[in-house]
């Protein structure tokens, strides 16, 4: 089957694959429709790794996927062929302890789709869990289905956010997930949700939604403009979407006392400053996200019912023969793109 | 000056009162607006008293109220002459106990309007803490504005719920705080609220809002109905706000496993019968609101941002010099009207 | 292999079994020492059956079991031969949907031991998942060992409270359970825990802990006494441990505005009626708690520290030989005794 | 009357002041007995101040206080004349929105012992509000009265860390702050806390309480140490006391995941530099404390029931007369000193 693989840094090939994967009782086949192009699929493309996850043999790239389900195992019960589906890309051991604790997200021996040495999902079809496939329903795209993945992100830092109906917040950084986020803030129960970036054109997409209230930190102090609107109190909620290091070391000032800062960006170097006792006169709380745990149900409904709509987000979709271009576009720091997906068999 | 007065059970008059209160240093002067009539206002109409609360010396009604202030204390900085504002109705003692802990709303010294011997707010004019009154924003009508204090009440019921993003909630019972409290649970993250009872005219008005789906109770089952659209699973919140006590036993059927029922409706003898072993075997846990504490800067925000849409609410506003009529109307069983209010001086 | 056997209600009799079980690569099997004897197994044994789990079959009894590891399967890496353990009873399935949420404990396919169908543990040994299973440490006995299946219930509770440093608590209840969720609440930061009863031997076993503190509610008030004590707050948290009808309405007026009450007890009928506006006015939140999850190792840390001292309710372990003698001491309702024990291979 | 008064940076003088405060009628007169002696006082004796916190006028030092009353103010009904008390050093505007919100620690208006321009407490006599003042029981010395308020901010770390019963912990720095932590942690839950320095001396006074293990991070691998105790999970909660900035990017690795990190410690620069990337991956939530509220009586509590025992912090006490020689030897960095109090009137 044909397939979209990472050969080593900077090549990019479609090919055709010698796959045969068996379906065992309890998982799915899936013909893949929609997939996203992730940073990280980015990343791997331009550096040939992530931190300690090298490609060292050729990767499918991809885990924002969507699909049809074709082939069902002996013991599935819940999904049927022609179920139209969206998929959580890490297969954890449903036995390790923190799986045990609910916290299967966390599970160090996750497999996860498109991190070496597990193949990811750009090619023609997968075989998958039942458990970790979910049913879209017709209201819901197969594109807006490959939105999911990214958008359990920010469903995952709202609710760490312990968000109370009526909350302020801030998104620091306008990319997709900050994006997603600020949605998902949203959807969850802040009244309004301030986003920041220097990116004036990703801010206008924020602007083309209701209560997202973009402000171009390179325009405006951002310190003034968040007191003035807030009386003076700062945002109960700050969810830290840039993973920029200058972003870091004044969060604490945009917060309300008794406030929370949610860590959803990732700095390149992994590293950030704080302000300890600017946090500490405050006495904020930060959480932190690691992709996300039972959120896809979550999800389907929140885009089901309106209250999240992702489709602004998707900025092209490109086939699957012109998956490069596709890599190129994603590639291009110059770009205002938010979400770039790749479809195949339309 | 004007105001309405309930002599005695059954005995509401129109009287012109010798009243002069000093505005005070911390306080304002507001001359009032609107006035919702709350069911407790038509309890006190009715049987001259609320459990250990009896009216002994005539007593000016109401506590849901919006208006503008005229007149502002000398220490007054937030406030200023013909701000548009609405007030909370109890005033706490800020050094006791439980205030200092933050749950003003359970002060047992509170003076809150319109509960023996505290004279109500249906009048030209009162004068109030600035502490407890607040603007409303131009696009929040008086009508809106006199809704705010039950719909915090709403609020205080969602936020003891700890919605997630994307929770499905059941509210039982769809009178003002039923359907307040379905609205704000909405706005508070849930993804769906389906709110049930057996008057069909008021889950009417239910049907008007997106994702609040009512159910009849008296025309389907709403165990297999709740199930049905669950998957099975139940609902992961439950708003009791019938204060029915044909519906307590049953209550743990409708919930998820780890589920939350919050107790809003307050059973006319008080008591209720629960299923422990079934609120136990899915480990539920069961939230109370007494009033509301905290919520009205909330509320404000959620209805100048949209999110929460009060107006199909008011079903109907009587003139002043009506208020006989509203109370006869607010008194009647059989109406389908939610929230009645009267005004003042328009 | 010898095991205990309840043929039918009130026959129980030692019998010789051919039971071969193999242990599997991820089990191990256990030479069973003491096994507790819970208010479970004397009700199967009363009555033949609790609520619709009827005894149809000859079932072995006991779930609160240690013993010694005697064979492990293939896989097994974290217990060896010789290791002295303690069970979860409960063996869930790790797929379900509350188990993968880390709600293991509320999972209906539970497989639970001396639950009809299930077998239970009162055997010479028995094949167990090594995931299930939990070494004691040297300073833990096999009697403290089995008390570690109700310990479970009690830290389960106690962490249902969620207990801030220095809260004062009530246990109703002074049995087994009420005495074992008055030690984990202590030892889960409470200052002092008051346990009230009418039974004055085991409020005597009670009082021989530090800052537990027991009161005779048949010979003194109970509110007047709590009010005494907490300067008129009442107590943070209560833990209802009676399961008695009498018990329920008026629970809330012993607790703290905001307070919480976690329902242990399991009243015979399953109901019971609340003061729905007694526990609004204080918005008390209720919890509560159906066997255990996460708690095993929290156990043993906490007796293996002495924070918590299981010995003293420990009333009286008899011989395997003895065990019918063993079902009569334990059904004497007259009788003082709070946990019995039957040991094997001694 | 005589007090302890800082003219300027380094000079510390004993004058006879004319202060005459009058007792107002909320309010108490206490002739002060022990002070404990801050790291905030020795600063401001080194420095002349702490950050934004000047001494330009001669300022009374001391903020850790008991005493006995004096006097007491007409409407104050809780005390009297003889009772034996410790004081909150800071009193808040009850009506600020952070005390109204319970954050009464937070009010940036609170006027705090011995911090310019508010005078301290090393004096004969001080007049308070009663509401901020505590009665402490027979079995709590002057001396231990006056380690309530640090004891208060361990309280208040270990509230923050929303300990579950069993949980083990490890606490950065054996200073007073770190040891009073580690017994609030203790006291609060924790089954054991592991306790680091690179001070030996001040880990053997950690070494006489049982079940906080003291770690000389220069003697042995703290990681590995950590890891082989705890099956290689990691600590549940992680209390940073040591405001040191080589601790503060490596704390997250000693967490188990979904754990805590509580800070406590105050760098002196105010900065500190986490791994981002490492607190994401283990979904860590971090904490801050500020000073304390609502802990005095559950620290009076927790001392009463002898849950905790601050004694063997309390190094040395000297007489009033010999403050100039406390101070000097509280400002010796290589003393293995814990508390240093100074005794008024004895």
């Amino acid at each position: 089957m044909k397939a979209l693989v990472l050969e080593k840094k900077m090549k990019l090939v479609i090919q055709d694959l010698e796959i045969y994967q068996k379906c065992d009782s309890d998982e799915v086949r899936i013909a893949i429709k929609n997939v996203g192009i992730c940073g990280s699929d980015v990343h791997y493309y331009q550096y040939g790794g992530i931190g300690a996850y090298i490609v060292k043999e050729p990767m499918v790239l991809g885990h924002e996927a969507s699909g049809v389900i074709v082939e069902t195992g002996r013991n599935v019960t819940g999904l049927k062929v022609g179920d139209r589906v969206c998929m959580e890309p890490g297969i954890p051991d449903s036995k390790s302890s923190v799986s045990r604790r609910g916290l299967y997200n966390l599970d160090p021996s996750v497999q996860f789709w498109a991190t070496p040495p597990v193949q990811g999902c750009l090619c023609e079809s997968v075989v998958h869990p039942a458990d970790f496939t979910y049913k879209i329903t017709d209201k819901i795209s197969y594109a807006e289905g490959a939105m999911i993945e990214p958008l359990a992100i920010g469903l995952q830092a709202a609710e760490k956010g312990h968000i109370k109906p009526g909350d302020v917040a801030l998104v620091t950084g306008c990319g997709t997930i900050g994006l997603l986020t600020a949605l998902s803030a949203l959807a969850g129960g802040c009244s309004r949700v301030y986003i920041s970036d220097i990116n004036s054109q990703k801010l206008g997409i924020a602007s083309q939604y209701n209560n997202i209230i973009p402000i171009n930190a390179s325009d405006e102090n951002l310190f003034d403009r968040i007191m003035n609107e807030t009386e003076g109190n700062g945002v109960d909620c700050i969810f830290e979407a840039s993973g920029s290091p200058v972003v870091f070391p004044t969060l604490h000032e945009y917060a309300a006392p008794g406030g929370v800062i949610v860590l959803v960006g990732i700095p390149v170097d992994g590293f950030g400053q704080f302000s300890i006792s600017g946090i500490q006169s405050k006495e904020l709380r930060l959480e932190s996200v690691f992709r996300s745990a039972h959120k896809y149900k979550r999800a389907i409904r929140l885009i089901d019912s309106g209250n999240i709509d992702v489709k602004p987000l998707i900025s092209a979709v490109y086939d699957f023969d012109e998956s490069l271009a596709a890599y190129e576009a994603a590639s291009d720091n110059k770009s205002h793109f938010i979400k770039i997906q790749i479809q195949l068999g339309s």
